[in-house]
């Protein structure tokens, strides 16, 4: 059905001036946007969503990691609850797009559904998640991690950030854990809705205003150490040389063109590199490289790296020099709910919006409740592929788009 | 002419008692020897050479900048001085023949010529060096370079050690600088022989006791930096990257193929890297290499460099980045002199030693008078070719027969 949308105009303009707002909260000179979990600009922010959910008739409340609610009641006391939201925290000096919009996203849906239609059938929840960039802490996802039952504090307690401060007190102190609020874990989640910005360029280089994720990609990442043998740049023949240095080069060109000649659009990236002794009159001891592979295949992932070290060996035996390898991220990819996926390309059919059918190349709240609940993610473009930076922007008419995507997604699934 | 040898064993028991008196000074535990220039350590080594020096019958003299001399007067009041010798610094860490060697030899052999053949007809002086490692202060060769009027006091006296202490400041705690001794200028030399580790492992590998150094190689060092495009790992398809990792990995391949290809035994060494952000997840903005080029043609040097720069400018314009290069050193070979080269040859045939004739891949102090005075470089060989390191070593049987050569070689110059 042709649901009411509100006047364009007034959109743009809420929605711009909403993640302006948002962004004031840890906002900075040269305008990044710095909000760690449970520091000052994060509490602050939160409790700045707090009093607007209220002021638009939700009914506010956090649970005991740090997750904010917003709760528009359902007629139907039976019904499971439709979840939408993002994450409020940033990366250090990130953007104002990443995680915001879709916390803004979806106070305007609310407000606008409320206003317009009333309480739904469903109840819809609006969430604030506290945590998925892991700037602070070594910890990712801990908000959605906690609602899916993914994330245990005890884990995580003597986990400490740069300045020294443990999670445990840095969550105490922002006056969360004490159990005064509900435990976390949800089993009344009937699906997750998630619009976010694309954070790549191919919605702007395709032209298209929004990107249905079907995948989150599964990644896996390595450290590569190549060792040679140290020598003197001067007195050692080309011949004699166990250059790991030349070794690694040879390998990280390999596996790029690699990855290039892959069909299905895996992507591949070498993008830290440490020497020893890296000093430039003496041969490299041993280089130590990242390897960071994503696909949305599982199985694609894996003959990958199965023939990249296949052929790693190779050259480290050419070369005389010995290769080892730790992987220490091995994520599966996350499958994106058909039906859900489905309701949005009807919906953007009908209304004429151009998209694209995509996989996420970058992890999102929405890989941790893929798993857990029928969940929905949505893109808008970055100008320029440009994220995690001041330089981060969406065009208004993308913004708007998104947002009048998920009323009429939210319409659908809760009235 | 067959000259007498002191007794091989008598020798070598020598040579092996002065390396160790020697290394005692700023020995450490583990087996390195760190002098740095003027410490501790430097003083005590240089106090000990000088008393042994007059032991031996040698007046021993510093000049203002902290070389060493000790002379044997000779005859012909005309003639100028044949000397011998070599650094007594090292680096921090080192071994016990590096510089340490030339030192022991010249003394060894000054002893036994006096002893055996009284006063030369011309002067003959055992010079200790004071500094050539650049391990202290921002500089090297400052013992031949004062020596040869190529190093200014004035151009390093406000370089600082790791510690903060300001060259002059070091030059004047050990006592030089004040002019209490004599200007370092010489102008009364007739050539500088130095006996030296190869620090390499062509010697050893081929079986051979001696190598006659022709050229010490000219040396070029660049920086050579790869700038792209930062950009997310997950989230930007293989296509679209100008990833400056990739790039400078397909340099660094391209090059060393193109040194180990070379016929004339050009080395080409990248040692040292330096990548941005140098981050796992994302495609690297900018790659810094070191690029160090080495041998005796300076003509090959610059066609190899020339031809490869322009093959970098291929590979960036290939992968959409740019590439800039900083030269930062550039040292001409310096050719041996022709005659005392002959000499050393007639000397190791009539003797029936093995020799071989080559380059020196690393520098000396040679390479500073070589553009001076007749200048020989002599080396013995280097067990793995390992040097500047506690495990550099060199068997007795060597340090002998570079002995018995300097000995025979001096004989022939000055008596």
């Amino acid at each position: 059905m042709m649901i009411e949308q509100p006047k364009p105009s007034a959109l743009s303009e809420q929605v711009q001036r909403m993640i302006e707002w948002l962004a004031s909260h840890g906002g900075e000179e040269g305008g990044g946007v710095t909000r760690l979990l449970y520091d000052p600009a994060w509490r602050s922010a939160q409790r700045a969503i707090e009093s607007r959910m209220q002021e638009i008739g939700l009914v506010a409340r956090y649970d005991d990691a740090g997750n904010l609610f917003g709760r528009m009641a359902g007629r139907d006391p039976e019904a499971k609850v439709v979840l939408t939201g993002s994450h409020v925290d940033t990366v250090i000096g990130g953007g104002k797009y990443d995680g915001a919009y879709g916390i803004v996203a979806a106070l305007v849906a609310a407000e606008h559904l409320l206003t317009r239609y009333g309480p739904p059938l469903k109840p819809i929840e609006v969430v604030s998640l506290c945590e998925e960039e892991g700037s602070r802490f070594p910890l990712t996802y801990w908000g959605s991690g906690n609602i899916t039952g993914t994330k245990s504090r005890e884990a995580v307690a003597d986990a400490a950030d740069a300045a020294g401060v443990t999670f445990e007190t840095a969550m105490r102190e922002a006056g969360f854990g004490y159990g005064r609020h509900p435990q976390p874990r949800r089993l009344d989640l009937e699906c997750f809705i998630e619009l976010h910005i694309e954070q790549g360029e191919v919605l702007e280089r395709e032209n298209k205003s929004i990107g249905v994720v079907s995948h989150i990609v599964g990644q896996r990442r390595y450290d590569i150490t190549v060792r040679g043998e140290s020598n003197h740049a001067g007195t050692t023949p080309m011949r004699w040389r166990h250059d790991a240095m030349f070794t690694a080069a040879e390998m990280i060109r390999a596996l790029t063109l690699r990855a290039k000649a892959d069909p299905a659009g895996l992507v591949a990236t070498v993008g830290r590199m440490e020497v020893k002794p890296n000093v430039g009159n003496v041969i490299a001891r041993e280089v130590t490289f990242s390897l960071d592979v994503r696909h949305s295949s599982a199985e694609t992932i894996r003959q990958f790296c199965e023939e990249s070290f296949r052929e790693f060996e190779t050259i480290a035996a050419e070369h005389g020099t010995r290769v080892s390898s730790r992987k220490w991220m091995d994520e599966a990819p996350v499958a994106m709910d058909p039906l859900l996926q489905r309701t949005a390309r009807e919906v953007l059919e009908r209304e004429s919006v151009s998209y694209k059918t995509m996989t996420s190349g970058a992890g999102h709240d929405s890989q941790v409740f893929g798993t857990f609940c029928p969940t929905a993610l949505l893109f808008v473009p970055s100008r320029g592929g440009i994220s995690h930076s001041p330089a981060e922007f969406t065009e208004t008419e993308d913004l708007e788009r998104g947002v009048k995507l998920l009323i009429d997604l939210l319409y659908q699934l809760a009235y």
